[in-house]
C-alpha cells in the first residue's frame, strides 16, 4: 500500500487550524493536536491524526462540545471530578493529567474521575505528561462493548485501555499503553483487507464462537481469559461507576451511534510521586539498570532483540521525526477535502 | 486422590496454636492464620494452609521474624512506607492494608510501600479487607523470576499477582485476584502428576521454547505475550523499585533460597475512598446491577454460566464452611508431624 509522509510540522498546523475553524476553542484545539500528532509519531495510527475527519463530524453533529464549560471539584486532598462538559477526551483527560500533578504535588497522588468526556485517543498521552513532570502517571478510560465476555457469548465490557508511564534516567519514559484484548480490531480488519487468516484465540463471530476467518470475527477474546475480562471489569469499575457515567452495553458507541449523540465516557487519572518513596535519582538509575539488564537478556530470535514496553513506540518516533507521519492514500485525500471544506492549506 | 475434610474452625486453632508455639507473637500469628485460613476457605489451595510447613521452616531457618518491629513513615498525606522486619508477608500486608484505609480516611485515597517483607500468601486478603471497609482495594507484590521474557528465552519479571477488590451490595467484595501468566505453576504440577499435556501457549522449556509437555516446562507464557509481561514490569516498579528492595532475578527465591536467606519482597497496597467519587449506595446498587447484567448474559455452555471475578471464591466459600477445607493425604499427614513436633492436638 502506498503511504505519503508528511511532516509532524507540517500535519500539526495544518490540524490545529482546521480545529480553529471548525470552532474548537484554542486551548482544546492545541491538545487535540498535540495528541493527535504525538501518538501518530509513536506509531500509533489506529488512534492518531487518522480519526481527525471523525472528530469534525462529532463537532458538526453535535457530540464534541468545542467550547466546553469545566467543573472541576476537589473531593479530598488526593481526589477530584473533572465534569468535561462534552468536550474532546484529549482536552479533558489533559486537564486531568495536569490536576493529578498539582493534588500529588501537595498531597503525594492525586487521582481524577472525568465524566462527561468523549473519545481521549491514545491513554498514553496523558500518563506520559504525568511521567514527563517526574510522576508515576496511570491512565485509564471506559470503551463500548468489545471484548466476549469470558464464559458468555457476546460483548458487554469495552476492550478498555490501561496506560502505565513511568521516568527513567536518559531515555523517554517507560509506557505500557495496552487494551485488554489480544489483538486490536483493527488488526481483525487489516487482516480481512489482506485476505488473510486470524490466528486462533483472538476472536469470536456472532455467536460466541472462537473462529479465525477476519470476516466471521465480531468481538475479541479477553487476554488470558477471565483475566482479561477481569482487568477490564477494574478498569469498567473506576471510569464508568465512580464517574458516574454509563456502563459497557449502555455506553454510546464511537461509530454506530448518530453523530448529535454524547459518548457519556469516563477517564480515571492517576500521578503517583516518586519522591514520596525513594529518591528520585535512586529510583530513575535502578529502573534504567532494570531496563537494561532486560534488554540484554538473550533474545530467544536473534532478529528480534527483547524490549520493554514503548521501546517500539520509541523507534517510531526517532524514525517519524525524521521521515513524516505516513498517510495512506484515502487518509492523505480525506484530509484534502478536509482542508477545502475549511478553507485552510493542506500540503502534503 | 483422596481428601481428608477439616473444619476452618478446627484448623485455624491448630495452626494459631502451632504459630504461637513456634514463638510468632500473637498478632503477627493472629493475620497469618487469618490469612492462610481465609485463602482456603475460598478455594485457592496453592496459597491456603498447605504453606504451613515451609512459614515454620522460614521462622527456624531465620528467613521470617516472627516478632518484628515495624516502622512505618507517612510521607504525605497520602502514602506512607511500612518497614516490615522480614515478618511474614501476611502481617505486613495487613498492616500496610490498615494504614492505608486510615490514610484513604482522611486524604481520600491511602498507598503503601512495604518493604523487607516475606511471602504474602493471596493477595485477595488485603484487598479484601480494604474492600470490607467500604473501599476500593488494590494489592500488589513482587515474586521471583518466573515468566518468560517476552522475545527472551529466560524468566526475569515474577508471576506478580495483581488484586482489586471492590464492595458491592448484598454480597461479598468483587475480587479479581491474579497473576501475569496464563497458569500457574501448580497447574504444570498437576499435569505433571495426572500424566496430561498442558495446552499449547502456557509453558516454555529451558531454552524458551513453547512446549506442551508440563514436564519440559520451567518458566510461563504471560497473558497476552508482551501485555503480561508489560504488566508484570508495572507491577515490579511499584514493589521492587518504590519499596527499594531487589527486582526480578535478584529476588531471593521462594524455594530454591537457603530458609535463613531473607527474602526482601515489597509489596503495594492502595485504598481509594469512593465516596470521594460518588455516593457509596449509588455506586453499590449500579455495581452489584453490573454484575448481575453480566451473570444474565446468555452462556456460550448452558452449563457454564457468566460469572465474574470471585464468584469461583464465593461458592467454595459456601461449600467449606460447611463441608471444610480438603486436606490431601501428604498435607494431612505434614499437619500431624507437625502436631508432634510443635506439642499441638491435631484432630482431622
Amino acid at each position: 500500500m502506498s503511504e505519503i509522509f508528511v511532516s509532524a510540522e507540517k500535519l500539526s498546523n495544518f490540524i490545529k487550524s482546521v480545529l480553529l475553524k471548525a470552532g474548537v476553542r484554542h486551548d482544546v484545539a492545541g491538545y487535540v493536536t498535540e495528541g493527535l500528532i504525538q501518538t501518530s509519531v509513536r506509531g500509533v495510527d489506529s488512534h492518531g491524526v487518522r480519526l481527525l475527519p471523525h472528530y469534525l463530524k462529532g463537532v458538526k453533529g453535535g457530540r464534541i462540545n468545542p467550547n466546553p464549560n469545566y467543573r472541576f471539584k476537589k473531593t479530598s486532598a488526593s481526589t477530584g471530578m473533572l465534569d468535561a462538559d462534552h468536550t474532546f477526551g484529549h482536552a479533558a483527560g489533559m486537564e486531568a493529567a495536569k490536576r493529578a500533578i498539582e493534588l500529588a504535588d501537595e498531597a503525594g497522588t492525586g487521582h481524577i474521575a472525568v465524566y462527561n468526556s468523549s473519545h481521549f485517543g491514545a491513554a498514553a498521552y496523558y500518563a506520559l505528561e504525568i511521567a514527563n513532570n517526574d510522576m508515576i502517571g496511570i491512565s485509564l478510560s471506559n470503551t463500548d462493548a468489545l471484548i466476549k465476555t469470558y464464559a458468555g457469548k457476546r460483548p458487554f465490557l469495552g476492550n478498555n485501555p490501561i496506560c502505565f508511564a513511568v521516568p527513567c534516567n536518559s531515555e523517554e519514559p517507560f509506557c505500557l499503553d495496552m487494551a485488554t484484548s489480544v489483538v486490536t480490531f483493527n488488526k481483525i480488519r487489516q487482516w480481512r483487507e489482506e485476505g488473510l487468516q486470524a490466528p486462533s484465540g483472538v476472536g469470536a463471530d456472532n455467536e460466541g464462537a472462537e473462529t479465525t476467518d477476519p470476516n466471521d470475527i465480531t468481538m475479541l477474546l479477553p487476554i488470558g481469559g477471565y483475566k482479561g475480562y477481569g482487568l477490564s471489569m477494574a478498569v469498567e469499575i473506576l471510569c464508568s461507576l465512580l464517574t458516574g457515567m454509563p456502563y459497557g452495553p449502555h455506553i454510546p458507541k464511537m461509530f454506530e451511534a448518530p453523530m448529535n449523540e454524547k459518548r457519556l465516557l469516563g477517564h480515571f487519572i492517576s500521578a503517583i510521586r516518586i519522591d514520596c518513596f525513594q529518591s528520585k535519582d535512586v529510583f530513575k538509575k535502578r529502573f534504567s539498570q532494570l531496563m537494561n539488564e532486560l534488554r540484554t537478556e538473550p533474545a530467544l530470535n536473534k532478529d528480534i532483540p527483547v524490549q520493554v514496553a514503548g521501546d517500539p513506540e520509541k523507534k517510531h518516533t526517532r524514525e517519524r521525526l525524521k521521515k513524516g507521519i505516513p498517510l495512506r492514500q484515502k487518509e492523505y485525500d480525506a484530509f484534502k477535502r478536509i482542508a477545502d471544506e475549511y478553507a485552510v492549506k493542506f500540503e502534503g
